[in-house]
């Protein structure tokens, strides 16, 4: 088998042999098979596609190339969540101790934010002492004794897809729902969790932009997680506006506390009551009832031992931007539109996001948003603030959110309903 | 601009624009664009294609990553020929020194052979002394002395070709007519050649193995010779079986000689004569014959001072190789086939050919056919003489051959037409 072999079989649009995938991921971790070559594989499997056999083989192959995590041995279900990413998207914080409370464990290993996407650990970083790497053993005792875990993932798992993905991120192929599907897929099948709730984001502020692609999507990892024995269930979610009202990592934590607390906003309240029903569901919990576990204060409790079990203190203050502007109604009317892709880039702009890997994060700089799209406002009445610790970069936030506001003298918006579809 | 646009541009089908084509072929020479993403866009190219515009720009580009020749100041005008590749096509040897010694100068920048096709230096190297590098100086006095010079290109024309050739062969990307015809037409263009003659090849023995495929390169190409001012000419030519009786280093230069001698297979005689008037006409010197010049021994003068202007002896005795092998007709009747590429790779095996750049070639090695397609053979008469260094070659060349002869009582065979179409 040689690399060449491979590439000549997907690029002139033919079916890879299980025997093609296993030695070409295996020969590519190992560094057999040089960037050049896995780039134009990539390439063309971006233009080719990959069939269902060949997709849950290849990231089978993947998990494969790392150590598979086993919490077989603990006295609850495990069952996790996956977003694939949005603008505002802190329902893991407030999600994962709510499920836990009612008696699944949740064993989440989360990723940091590139671009107008935010990261659940950049968000949780912005908790005074709280730190996102456990080792293995750390990750099992935390789940043990709290029931809920968001840490880093260990660069022993899936090495493959990790050595991919870096690639994939320089070689514009990035967007194959073959490669994304596995790449997710791999992560969250090593992470060991018998069961998997996809959040597939649909909308400006997401990697799908469409209804049609998430959906491909979603089945697509469906069918891998399926395939693999992990019960999988799917949501397409709206992403055309922003989820709840605060973007941005400290703040997104304060609104997550909110919803804890038995407040916050609407839509954060119900997604994330919905993924944990999914959620307790696919673990074969159905008996208990999260609303129950936010009203009586269980989830709040679970919340306060997960982020204490990581170095965090819960009742820490949290950072604050130095320097906020306000953006005020320029007429009276409906608010019909708020774009979800503008205000995460203004809130990337203001430092809350990160360009390249490397780079810092700045837990304070983010995006409020004083009103959802669908209600009233007046003329002159605050609509956003922008927080960061460097007034310079106003100017640019501002002009991402250059015609991302909309308000019309009557109407109502055209939104995408919260949850647009459910795929099992 | 940066690397991942051009690539995204040409993934999802548009067309680069010159600005694109001059930044990418720039930068990757610099090494600025890395090659694993110049291996997703040979990819995206492969498998989306570039239009006439796209390919001219992506060759005037490759040109001007190096230095261009410039024979401007010869009192005669310059022309030369390429030809695709093929077994047995030797077609070169006698060429030069006829164009040379009706008028015209023929400045050569010639390749080494790879596979089962060979290359002209090597089959030049088999003369005792012959050396193929030379100084542009050094390459501009043979001219002007001789009329015809055929030596290795320099390291400094066409760089970016070379990078990207490279690239090409170990990533599945050397199939795509655009990347092909802007690889071959940036080197001949930058070699100052003021009218170029094409010899596409057909057939099993040839990388164009449908006429469709070998007109569609042949197109491209003469376009791309006309934007950049060459005259340009292509003729599409069999290749399902060998061209000549001989198929190996100095079998080749034998037989090359036997044509300037007046002597010869008729199909590389005739091939010689026609592609040497596309030549002459190409460059404006319609009025003399090459076949008087093949006659009157004019041609052979040229090839012999040519030879020692390059350090070789053209009366030393060709290298012999040290053991052979005959094979021998099983049947009588006519020989309906003789599989152009069996014969190839059975040449390759025995010593005449290389698998990689690196190694070195046998030039005693090959294959002599005793009889051509449409002959009439005796059972147990001479078929082919195999020679070869190393006789643990011959039983892996002898593989290759399996099934490649066709002996059948009676009927003509189904061959292509030696000329099968010109292009102009």
């Amino acid at each position: 088998m040689d690399a060449i072999d491979v590439i000549v079989t997907k690029r002139d649009g033919h079916r890879l042999s299980p025997q093609q995938i296993d030695w070409v991921i295996d020969a590519y971790t190992r560094g057999e098979v040089a960037d050049e070559q896995m780039a134009a594989l990539a390439m063309a499997i971006v233009l080719n596609g990959m069939d269902r056999a060949e997709v849950t083989r290849w990231t089978e192959a993947m998990i494969r190339s790392g150590e598979r995590m086993d919490f077989s041995a603990l006295d609850r279900p495990t069952t996790d969540k996956h977003s694939t990413g949005g603008v505002g998207d802190k329902i893991t914080l407030p999600l994962a101790p709510l499920v836990a409370a009612c008696g699944a464990a949740v064993p989440q290993l989360s990723g940091r934010g590139l671009g107008h996407t935010g990261g659940t650990l950049d968000k949780l970083e912005s908790i005074p002492g709280w730190r996102a790497s456990l080792t293995p053993e750390q990750m099992l005792s935390v789940l043990r004794e709290v029931g809920a875990v968001v840490c880093a993932a260990g660069s022993g798992l899936a090495p493959a897809d990790r050595k991919l993905y870096a690639l994939r991120d320089v070689t514009g192929t990035v967007e194959s729902i073959p490669l994304i599907a596995s790449s997710i897929m791999s992560k969250k099948i090593a992470e060991g969790t018998g069961a998997l709730v996809l959040d597939v984001k649909v909308g400006s502020g997401a990697f799908m932009k469409t209804v049609e692609r998430a959906r491909e999507l979603a089945e697509t990892m469906v069918a891998i997680g399926t395939d693999h024995g992990v019960k999988t269930v799917a949501l397409l979610t709206a992403m055309d506006r922003p989820l709840g009202r605060a973007v941005g990592n400290a703040l997104e934590v304060a609104e997550a506390v909110e919803v804890l607390a038995g407040g916050g906003p609407p839509d954060v309240v119900e997604l994330t009551l919905t993924l944990a029903r999914e959620m307790l569901a696919a673990a074969g919990l159905d008996a208990a009832d999260p609303a129950d576990a936010l009203a009586d204060g269980s989830a709040m409790d679970v919340w306060r031992r997960m982020i204490r079990a990581q170095g965090g203190d819960p009742d820490a203050p949290l950072p604050v931007a130095r320097e906020s502007h306000t953006l005020t109604a320029p007429a009276s009317g409906v608010l019909t539109g708020l774009d979800a892709y503008a205000v995460g880039v203004a809130a990337w702009r203001l430092g809350a996001g990160r360009a390249r890997k490397e780079d810092p994060v700045s837990p304070g700089a983010g995006v409020v948003c004083h009103a959802a799209p669908g209600e009233e406002v007046r003329a002159g009445q605050p609509l956003l603030t922008l927080h960061t610790d460097e007034p310079a970069r106003f100017e640019r936030a501002l002009q991402a959110l250059d015609g991302a506001i909309t308000i019309e003298p009557e109407g109502s918006p055209d939104l995408l309903p919260l949850v647009i579809d459910r795929i099992a």
